[in-house]
């Protein structure tokens, strides 16, 4: 293998590679990209088995082949050399020379048959979605994925598409749930069951719609899920497991509408959360006919409590949260006013944007 | 205390503190900033008993009095408050009651009494010197300071000023040393004996002179230093020891001379060094006429090497360095030329400036 590629083309290949490659030495082959030359152009994947990458560009290959090498040295050099084309040449023993001017260095590297292989797709399967209406379906859940390892099938997004309902996206870590839908007119849909999208995934998805303006073709194959934009193609290994069924959790017919300004709740919740339990981060919600107090309680730092003008006219509610997940939930809103229903002390609360039934979320309170 | 201080002053006064105070809970008073109100101003003062700040602000004080409250709780609730007046009002049991609008908040105090005194200065002992010069002569040491808790009197900038020789700093970790001093007709200057300042406290000190374009007035004082910039005041307690005699350490009449462009050494460096040793950043420096190559071998990554142009016309040398330290010096440059002095391989190495007699750095070579 022997080709020439510029140095902006050589960072921009492996700087994709570079969250999804190994960085705890599990298995260390998978801190390799393998590279591939052949006639004009060369080819990086990247796998850590669980989310694959692959791209291509084209350069002036002098001579085909390919090599396995640390995508971190490569990423690296590649960065502190100059602009300008960069002469890469496979030497005996799988080194991978790197030239430029009067510098030189040989990195370490594997022989590209010891790589795993790309994970197959058929190619007939894809539908097409807007980037940035992905992305942002992203956005309003990833926040709610579980980290608890023991609750695996928690620990992704459910991802659900027919040509009835739309997509949805759902993600909850039992203490809350966020739930997107976009209408199936914005996209071109093939009839699926829900799959589970790991978080990982999610993040490396998130990263290559950065930017796009227009769409990106996805697809479910069997256990993976495909992302295509132009010569990038990411495979995501996909939870297994039952999803839970969300819809129960979503509370019905509730007693307590109020409506609030979303930057007031977010400025509020902010201060007074700061004197909250530095855990828990339980703040306490005192609703009263067009108002709503605010108030923390830490006996080692002190105490706090605001009082913000809301739309509300029911009876007199004390229902306490977590600070952090309301405030999750308001930044990821973008209207000015939300509307916040409630029933009891006990029993959840619902968030929307404001007339907006396209994004729901579920918060269970907190006995304070 | 009742006092109105607006939330910009607030959060300028109070922001000084945070580096300072403790954060280790070592002595859990010294989380604490101590505030006191009198007619017309607010004073603020906090110490970790090795460095202490006073600074105050006029302010419209409804009623005198004083209390020490956590600096990072006062602090960070004065950030997430609206522009505008903030009301603070000592009540019972040292609380501090913070409100502004409908937001109250209190947090918990203790006594002025219990908090620390802060330290005494002579007025009359100061001299002035340039804010940036000063800045400056700290940038071009603190590097070079030892991190090696058991060699107590060399964690800090030795200091000295006199009369005939002008403002000198040095500091050294036995690897390596840097010396810069400033001529006497830069400040006016009372004969002092040398001091030792201490990492932490060269860090305030510079926090202080950013951005400022006169002048400062310091001060030795027994065992402190003083800064004081307007309303200002920093006290650092002095490190006790006796600073090694560096005027031996520095190499005379070294026979080999090399002029070297800074920034083609710097990105060399950079380049190459990734291909070092992890721990040691050992490269090689191998001089010949004209040429200098720099190189590195590190058996689990891979080696580099890279050529460039330097003014040199003696014998060939080979000489190992720590990247880093190297690096370090030639961040710390601002000249386009720097002149390197070498004997053999196994003899310091000594860094200026070209022609610049002000800064004088010593490098410990390496075996490799």
């Amino acid at each position: 293998m022997k080709l020439e590629i510029d140095k902006r083309d050589l960072l921009g290949l492996i700087g994709k590679t570079q969250n999804i490659v190994e960085k705890r030495n599990t298995m260390p082959i998978l801190v390799n990209v393998l590279l591939e030359a052949d006639q004009n152009s060369l080819k990086v994947f990247a796998t850590d088995l669980e989310v694959s990458l692959t791209d291509q560009i084209k350069v002036q290959v002098h001579q085909a082949g390919k090599v396995a090498v640390s995508a971190k040295s490569l990423f690296e050099i590649a960065k502190e050399l100059s602009e300008g084309p960069i002469t890469l040449i496979k030497k005996e023993n799988n080194w991978l020379e790197i030239k430029q001017g009067k510098y030189t260095s040989k990195i370490v590297g594997i022989s590209a048959e010891e790589y795993p292989i790309f994970p197959t797709y058929n190619s007939q399967s894809f539908m097409t979605i807007n980037a940035q209406t992905l992305k942002e379906m992203i956005d309003k859940t990833i926040y709610s994925v579980s980290n608890d390892e023991t609750r695996y099938h928690l620990n992704g997004v459910f991802f659900e598409l027919s040509p009835s309902t739309g997509f949805k996206m759902v993600a909850t870590d039992g203490h809350r749930m966020s739930l997107v839908n976009k209408p199936v007119s914005e996209v071109k849909v093939n009839a699926t069951q829900g799959v589970i999208i790991p978080r990982k995934g999610l993040h490396e998805i998130k990263k290559i719609l950065e930017g796009i303006e227009g769409n990106v073709e996805i697809a479910i194959e069997g256990s993976q899920f495909v992302l295509k934009h132009s010569s990038t193609i990411l495979m995501i290994r996909l939870i297994e497991g039952k999803y839970p069924n969300y819809q129960q959790f979503i509370p019905q017919k509730l007693p307590q509408k109020v409506m609030i300004n979303r930057d007031a709740f977010l400025t509020s919740l902010k201060r007074v959360s700061l004197l909250a339990n530095t855990k828990s981060k339980a703040v306490l919600l005192n609703l009263s006919n067009g108002r709503m107090e605010i108030s923390s309680n830490n006996p080692e730092l002190g105490d706090a409590k605001e009082e913000i003008e809301v739309d509300y006219s029911g009876g007199e509610i004390k229902i306490g949260f977590n600070a952090k997940y309301i405030t999750d939930i308001l930044t990821s809103m973008q209207h000015d006013k939300i509307d916040f229903e409630l029933n009891d002390h006990l029993s959840p609360g619902l968030m929307r944007p404001h007339n907006d039934q396209s994004y729901t979320c579920v918060v269970m309170p907190m006995r304070i």
